[in-house]
């Protein structure tokens, strides 16, 4: 089953052999366990010819059958299903915590961690993060070895290398090769994107953008980014920076930015800019809430305002409510630009909830054409923090199930 | 050769049976003649499986042999080419003006006719201009008739129908069925599209666009659009209004816009709104050259904005400038969020010419991060008027060389 490399064992995991078995692997990972006859309706493969791919698969060990399939008239078929020793790690590394996730072929959680950290600390000390994690999981039993892991960062990233670019909040990450280094580390095929790529993968997987093929998710952390989906593929831009609409300006003469600009969406809106917000506001004396929640920790965040809101503290809504029409605002043009299917709005100040997407609504609404507008759910992501992990597993899933 | 119908002689074109006669095709319509060699190289097929296909495709008439190709060391092998007789029909349908054009199978414009007209005047009257127009066109020698045609209308379509839907300036418009309509008139098949992709599609085949997968391609008219290449494709959205960027607000409390929102661009710069600023310009005293234009014409366009700038007028120059900025605010957006590798203006205000790339350049390379415009052109299109005439005949190409 493996080879052992510098205490790694380097799980041999097959690969398909065309792009034949790929689709039908990957019809599995999506479906489930499935009879050979369905199978063939959904490939539009004729019988004799699936019959051989499925078999070429058995023997590789990727996929197992998995009892007699319900007859549809003839001789019952054998139901087929993902290897269930497959095991996939998705890490979903943000501005302020890392979240690992566990799954099987199915891309079904097995078991997760999350734990707060700096991404500032850079990367050897935020992959020794990660590998710790990682050997936790592993302990508990859930995986002997993974078959693949998908990795998030928050910023752009050469996807083709798997290596993090120009990231703004990242120092010291810029061209150091994740990729690489992480697959030596975890002994198996490792890809690399950008956390927000990965947030909408999650929720096309496995949340509330299943059936849709173009659609936007915006993920509200920290910083602001957003994801592009068209045709159902994620779309990634000529330098790997598509979605980064933290820095469209909102307002002409508006706050400076960390990037040099004024006005920019995050420096008026984002996880950062509520806390800044909510701090002065507890300083200034305005709310009551904010003023003894920063006495008591020192410092606050976005899930304070979060807090101070639920309980009705008119500030802490006002400050969501105005955040809300920033965010709006560019939104309204995405929606003119892009006319998606869907918008997608999760990330870490998603416990801002409905008074935010409410907000966000009214804006989107009043300002972009109704054709843009008429059929078009703007909603909260459905897998909360899970979703970039799930995205990374989805990640490496289709890079393992692709030709080699 | 054909079928008459009503006056109209119906061309019985053949279409390609499968995928590689469709490939097979487009590469001679790209590339021009081509060997078998070659073709065999481009293609990735077999010698045995493209001579078959080729031969399939000599019989149908939709490909001739066109002489023999230089030797490669071995037997000299036939050049192909396609049919030196199909022709495509390409139409522009503007706010103001149509452009018409009939190509050869490689999209090469063998005639073309351009002439005034109001879009307002609704879908009869219009098709019955371009009908008069391809007529003219025929009776030049140029074309016996049309193996199919492409139509581009000022407006959002419901693409797979060919319907154009709610079209802000088009009354009378909504749901007409243009496809249907002219290919019964025109006696060939039809497509429809949205007059901004069109002109995206020509400046990709035979302009500034030729070898880049992902650009922006914005169109100055009357009003203002944006056409979105994705992966080599035109991107359409979901209910086939993507692009509708002039709708995007760039001054919160700015001008009243016809769409009853406030501060769209389009109503601080487009044809329209630019001419409605020189005259204003001319009637309050403030250049002396448009006002003398105004006197004469008894009205301005955007053309003789152009003309004035190009005199020097302060007052026209600065007007440019001003629309250009605003033009630049939107694009920056837009280039932080899709990360084009290119971005196109062309239109009929492209008289504008640098004056306004200039000042659009200036805004976006200040306005986005330097990940994204660090590689990025800002060009104005090279085909002009004829954009739209060819993006349609590239269309329509797609459409007759794809397996029916």
């Amino acid at each position: 089953m493996g080879e052992r490399r510098g205490g790694i064992v380097r799980r041999m995991t097959a690969r398909p052999e065309n792009a034949h078995q790929a689709r039908l692997l990957r019809l599995l990972r999506d479906n489930g366990s499935n009879s050979r006859a369905q199978m063939g309706d959904l490939v539009d493969l004729s019988r004799s010819k699936l019959a051989v791919e499925v078999d070429r698969l058995l023997e590789t060990g990727l996929v197992v059958a998995d009892g007699l399939a319900p007859s549809r008239g003839g001789r019952r078929s054998h139901n087929i299903r993902l290897a269930p020793t497959l095991r996939f790690l998705g890490v979903d590394i943000g501005a302020t915590s890392i979240n690992v996730a566990v799954t099987n072929a199915e891309l079904e959680v097995l078991g997760q961690l999350n734990q707060p950290m700096d991404v500032r600390e850079g990367p050897v000390a935020v992959f020794e993060h990660v590998l710790s994690m990682a050997a936790k999981l592993k302990a508990s039993g859930v995986a002997e070895g993974f078959d693949g892991a998908g990795i998030g960062v928050p910023g752009p990233v050469r996807f083709p290398e798997g290596v993090p670019v120009a990231p703004p909040i990242m120092p010291g990450w810029d061209g150091f090769p994740v990729r690489e280094a992480l697959s030596q580390e975890l002994g198996c095929p490792v890809m690399v994107d950008n956390d927000v790529n990965l947030m909408a993968m999650g929720e096309q997987h496995a949340g509330v953008a299943r059936s849709v093929g173009d659609f936007l998710c915006v993920k509200i952390g920290t910083g602001i980014g957003c994801g592009i989906v068209v045709g159902g593929e994620v779309y990634r831009g000529t330098t790997g920076s598509a979605g980064d609409i933290g820095h469209i300006q909102v307002e002409p003469e508006g706050r400076a930015c960390v990037c040099g600009n004024r006005g920019c969406l995050e420096a008026h809106f984002s996880g950062a800019a509520l806390a800044g917000d909510a701090e002065q506001a507890a300083r200034e004396g305005r709310s009551v809430q904010l003023a003894a929640r920063l006495e008591t920790a020192g410092r606050l965040t976005a899930e304070d305002v979060s807090a101070a809101a639920a309980a009705g503290d008119a500030v802490a809504l006002e400050l969501i409510r105005e955040g809300g029409k920033r965010l709006g605002q560019v939104i309204a043009g995405l929606v003119s630009f892009f006319n998606p299917g869907l918008v997608v709005i999760g990330g870490g100040v998603t416990g801002l909830g409905h008074t935010l997407l409410a907000s966000v609504r009214t804006q989107v609404y009043k300002q972009s054409l109704p054709l843009a507008t008429g059929n078009l759910p703007i909603v909260l992501g459905e897998l909360g923090p899970a979703a970039g992990a799930i995205g990374a597993a989805r990640l490496i899933s289709d890079h393992v199930f692709s030709p080699a």
